[in-house]
């Protein structure tokens, strides 16, 4: 396995991560979870990723016990979650009022209950799952400083911020002389680049911030097993899964947008196939290859996917300039940003 | 005349101010000029804007003869330069090394150049004119707030910077208890939308932006006089103009891009005629009706052009929702933002 | 016993203190470590050092059964430990990925952990073992002031840092309103005296810099023991003991440095006879007379040991400046500052 | 020329300067200055440094009648001069009281005054030649800081500080909010090496530190000019320069350091000569080669030196690593450091 550092932190975390989104506490069964967490913390994978809301806290709730069973110390593991939605989702839609949000109410309230039903003492991340354009940004930024200084959380970061939110975040910070936010968790991979590539691109040098992506595989659309299927394959999730990201998903099987990412897919088979590596696997490494990434959570439902996705990582070290080239040619999606010192 | 605020400073500016860009010290000769400036002027224009590179400084020169000419007071006016680009242009091409920029060296020598152009003490907005991203922020915010506090100018703004540039700006003055930029200079108009009605619609309440605007009839496309036309007409800028941005831009004539915005000119025509003016007009005052607009800059080259354009201010107030709702159809490039309470 | 500010705070400490490192749960057995642990206290040694990776973590843990068994009570002690290494050390060396350094993880963790095996609520001093140069100084800083915020420690300080170190955690503590590190950890003694004469020289005066020094008999060279003899003494630590530190230290045995040492060693003689003092007294004394010295750790392995130790102190009284410059001039290692106010 | 960026400031810099020191105004002639003078200038040297104390105060005359003799403007020119020696030298050994040191006293009347000798309103920059260990660093930070608001210098730096003493001024600034030093002006050059690449290697990230260095040539002693030579060359300034600094210098010829040093030199001429240049200019190319370096200070006493001191700037960039490498072997004075991030 190989480590980074969490943007600039000290921190170091897993180049791969375990995130568990709709899947553990969701479509996979708690025994089966308990083995692809056992088969990624034997990989050497040290930071597993949850939130509050996914499978309406039981995912968080399947973590603790896997850390319980198997006797993890919390000093070898890196765990972060994330709070905004609440229990937010299809099975339990009841979200009301203050349950949601970046309020001071909700970003403690929110981990407490996070905490409890991952039961451990604190978590290393906590993450503010969203913007909340409702709540002044200096509620937040010391919200989340309430919880560092409190011992539940070590650093907190955001997800699905702008780049302006972000940087709001650090002016208040700097202003009040609290912690700023380490690290956003966007979704980046080979067919959405905007965000990491473009709009973020100051942030790094500027703020140190960390990256941790989610959807390398684009929800599997890189994986290339939708191509040439007339509907999804029998034993897929948006074949099987009933939660409501994945229904909603499957209904864009087939659309505008999914056939023109097909046919994306079909140009990289022979970047894949010269490297001798599965779609899956160049599109890990190819997310490994930016050094701006600190993690990519991989959300796998089966310990063989889990030594599919930790294989990439000696994809990455094969992957060269050449390639990278010769893929941004075949995408016509890269950005080409000007060198600056600052 | 309408005043605004700039932003939410107390400065208060003609809602349509005078540009001098390529036009004053360029392709319009001085007495001409003059006629301009006082029309302007005697139409309630109290605002005028110029930059150290337009026309290589002769742009600075004209206006503060005219200043001198008619026995202006200051206190009557609000005058506002820009420091970046030395005097860097097609008729003084030489920019040595540290002409250019927004090194604190520059900065201050560059508006110490002005005010001697322009045989002014002060103005009362001096502008970045664009983002250097080999100067490091604290530099850059400490060099305009240098410029205040020694009484070379009231206000600071920035041009053409980004959203993230603009607030990474405010946070380095929040931080240090400096003032941060009051305005942005950006294009804007009915074809050009995107920078201030998405990418900067969190920082107008955030840190209370104004804006400035500049080129509201893009470079006259949007006054209709080019539709139809197979070349630029013998009068127009494009024709005569020999600077090298007019060259330039006389160059795009009738290429993709300008066919597609005649197209979007053509759709404008029936709104203009339904409210009985001409399409110049129709653009201006849909500028005007942005409430975070502090003044549109106009480049006229004509005192009749004044007088037109000013009149766009009665025009704004007979444009009503529907008006508005019906442009946003014909153009299709508005941007819908969601409410917010911060 | 002398006591002595810990560098410009409040707290007092036995001019002589009493350190782990190898020797209690190392090379000392538990009920040995107990009455050398009962002498030094009642000889008045207020102060007893350990760190989380002496003997992997059993330092701390004979520490603590040390207090339980005597009934000591903690405002009667100054007890500090230091986090960095984790429980890394010949015996146990997997450190696995967060488990050194100084991220806010370990340094947290690192902590709790200790005090968990001294059975204590808190210390008084937390030091940084090392520098860790992968982690920002702001970090760094932050966690070492939470410790204290959170009532864990009362004091931190640093361990073989570098003066510049030193000086920008002093930057950031005093950017951000925080606490700057109290004390520093260096070697010192009749043999090493750089860092302590020389490269710290500026700070003790500017941030009132403490120092606890080690080593004050250079391992055991100082009592000259080790003077001609052909092989280490069959009852020394050389000899006899078997931790990673005791065996590479065992392998310097004769060698070029080692011969240069114990020539100084032999000049010291008639000084010490002079005094009528053993060598190893004169060393302490000549350590105590240091005035940036707060304490001097001694690292007894019996309890006839801290007595010949603690005798120092009366020593250090008769040793005059006439004393000092004999020294100086035989040793020739010595620094002259120039007299400076600030 | 190439030019680079002072430190992490915006201000741009010729990779070559002309420095003063006892030349101008000094041992040579200000007519044959002048020459020299312009010879830089049109070879594209920007920055010109001198110093308060430079020839008591002449070498500021002549660098200004320079200016004003060739038209130059202070926008295409970054005078640097230094405060803290007042005008002591040889020739005018009085220098009471306060007319010496970094007092807020001295530090405004020393730059008063070589404003008036320079017949300039500011320069770009102004250096604390020395520290001053009896003037707390909070007057010395505030009074630059004082020189730089009231617009006689756009930045500030040091002269032979300590890196602890940089780290400390940069404390003060940071917790006042004020501005740091920028640059740092050692000594630099093949044979002198430990303040640039070890004590200073901390600083260069942390502060943004530049680094403009004198003595690239070790006064001469690298051109091999004096290998082989039983006494002075009759020509050179060690044979014909009465200042108290050449003659203190001369004294040195022959003595063992003086025959070392020869010895290194003449391991270089192998390197020299397969690069086919001259000793000089291996010397200066090899400075250059470091880039914390922002320029290199020449000291040429004829126009054809500057020609010749310029025309290294082709060599560095034959200089590869290989060359640095023999280089390193051949002097064995070189400082390997270990990676770091922060």
């Amino acid at each position: 396995m190989e480590y980074r550092h969490l943007g600039r932190t000290g921190l170091k975390v897993s180049a791969i991560s375990l995130g568990s989104w709709i899947t553990y506490g969701g479509h996979v069964n708690n025994e089966h979870a308990f083995d692809i967490f056992k088969k990624a913390y034997d990989a050497g994978i040290n930071f597993f990723d949850t939130a509050e809301n996914y499978s309406a806290g039981k995912a968080e709730i399947v973590l603790g016990e896997a850390i319980k069973k198997f006797g993890w110390k919390q000093n070898d593991l890196v765990i972060s979650t994330k709070v905004y939605f609440g229990l937010n989702n299809s099975a339990d839609p009841s979200n009301p009022i203050n349950n949601v949000g970046l309020s001071r109410k909700h970003i403690i309230e929110g981990l407490n209950l996070s905490l409890k039903r991952l039961d451990l003492p604190y978590v290393d991340i906590v993450y503010a799952h969203r913007p909340d354009r409702d709540t002044p940004i200096e509620e937040i930024v010391r919200g989340f400083n309430y919880l560092i200084n409190s011992g539940k959380a070590f650093y907190w970061g955001t997800s699905e911020w702008s780049a302006v939110e972000i940087a709001d975040a650090w002016r208040v910070a700097d202003k009040l002389n609290l912690i700023g936010p380490a690290v956003e968790q966007p979704q980046y991979n080979l067919l959405v680049r905007e965000k990491v590539e473009n709009e973020f691109r100051w942030l790094y040098e500027k703020y140190g911030l960390g990256l941790t992506v989610f959807s390398p595989l684009k929800q599997g659309i890189l994986t290339g097993k939708y191509n040439g299927q007339s509907q999804p394959p029998a034993d897929s999730r948006l074949a099987t899964a009933k939660d409501k990201y994945s229904v909603a998903y499957s209904k864009t099987f087939g659309n505008e947008t999914w056939q023109r990412e097909l046919e994306l897919v079909e140009k990289l088979k022979p970047v894949a196939q010269e490297l001798g590596v599965s779609l899956a696997q160049l599109a890990l490494a190819w997310v490994l290859k930016n050094e701006n990434v600190s993690s990519v959570i991989i959300g796998a439902s089966s310990p063989a996917q889990v030594d599919e996705n930790v294989a990439a990582l000696e994809v990455a070290k094969k992957l060269n300039g050449d390639h990278l080239k010769k893929i941004d040619e075949v995408l016509g999606n890269g950005f080409e940003n000007p060198p600056r010192r600052f």
